[in-house]
């Protein structure tokens, strides 16, 4: 058997998230169907992040075992004839036998895109979640960086009871908040009706919901309803109806994930 | 009466085109229905660009006539939320009276969207025409500039029975074929499976599908199928049967309409 690692991008607009689940259409599915085609029985693969329904992936990593002796690029051409047009393989590569996507990350980068001002772009509304007002992205980064290092993340993670995680605690290695540029109104030589910030964190590992609550907690900070300090609190609180709400999904991209010994 | 110019955005996927159709969705009904709403009685709207179904537009321009004394940023607002959120008025001014969006306009700026290579990007495929080939973008833009100047572009428009244009003249001021970056790839640090080409066209008018008929005649190009030469031959013929087949409406975006007097 050989094993494999896959590099896939997703939109995750039509989807009920990465895992599979009986009777709805997940990217793991849809993945493991082409797959079994391809070899002629039941094939099992593991994702590095188990993403929510309608959260986009750009650099989502995948590792399966093959017996199947076809060349990878040719592979890739077959998945990618087999999967629906928001689901593409970016590369694959034959990998040593321990490789797994899931329990081998170190750490993963989740990207979050956020969009501001008067107006949102129509042409960005899926992968943007718009607010109307403007935010002060100076106090939410400060807010960020509170948030970083080794804790106890539980304020941050989906109610207790839905989820099965026996710890809590994770290290964020990196939170910063930035702002896109949108060359697009320059050149129309409009005042920019939107800014998109977006919202970058690593970490070794994430509970669920855990980067949508953080957003939505330093949008509060963005707007001023909530101070730096408070986000201390809440962190400390370990209770989740301190934070702030959960972002919608269609801002939030799972955009790279990092091996141990991975030239990077 | 006050005469408005608006300029608009919208994702054109999911309508009918700009023009007003019975019993089907178009922008323009959707504006209309809108602004017949804030006037009480039935307003009509005059676009720049009577855009395709499928056809994207990031600075569409209208005109209309109101006699309600709403405040310009007010109606801005009260008109984006009575439409979806894939159409979006991006600003609006009041302008002389005898300013009208399609008779005025001198110029307009068309943008068509290519991706090509092993892989689409997922999170794309609305907006660009994915081509699973390399395209040699210099021979492009050579074939390109044959086309520029004023010519008859009767090879160019959709077939002539359908067509109402008395004239088949046009001038194309520019037409330029330059490569979008994808930085997106670089980050990912993965060889970059897809690059994008833009094909920009300002002219003075356009006739029905011309933009997309260049565009799939200079991809023929591109792929090695017509030489340079070939292009200055089809335009001669003035057959449509000698160009190359209308590309698809969802990698076009009408960008920009400039008027006279304006500053630029």
């Amino acid at each position: 058997m050989r094993t494999l690692k896959l590099t896939i991008a997703y939109d995750g607009t039509d989807y009920a998230g990465w895992q599979r689940q009986v009777g709805i259409s997940t990217i793991q599915d849809l993945l493991e169907t082409a797959l079994s085609e391809i070899e002629n029985r039941a094939v099992t693969v593991y994702g590095a992040g188990r993403t929510d329904a309608g959260v986009h992936a750009l650099g989502q990593v995948v590792s399966t075992k093959l017996s199947h002796t076809i060349k990878t690029s040719t592979l890739q051409r077959a998945l990618n004839a087999k999967l629906p047009q928001d689901i593409r393989v970016l590369h694959i590569e034959e990998v040593v036998d321990s490789f797994h996507a899931r329990y081998g990350a170190c750490t993963k980068l989740y990207r979050y895109r956020l969009s501001t001002g008067l107006v949102a772009n129509p042409l960005d509304q899926r992968y943007t979640w718009y607010i109307p007002k403007a935010l002060d992205s100076i106090v939410m980064q400060k807010a960020a960086l509170t948030l970083c290092g080794k804790h106890d993340f539980s304020a941050f993670q989906t109610s207790a009871s839905e989820t099965m995680s026996e710890s809590t605690i994770r290290t964020i290695l990196a939170l910063n908040v930035s702002s896109e540029s949108v060359p697009l109104w320059l050149m129309l030589k409009l005042a920019s009706p939107c800014d998109v910030i977006v919202i970058d964190v690593i970490g070794d590992g994430f509970l669920r919901h855990m980067v949508r609550a953080i957003v939505g907690t330093l949008v509060e900070v963005g707007m001023g309803r909530r101070s730096v300090e408070d986000v201390a609190k809440i962190l400390a609180s370990r209770r989740r109806e301190c934070a702030g709400p959960t972002a919608p999904a269609k801002g939030l991209f799972l955009m790279r994930v990092n091996y141990e010994g991975q030239r990077s």
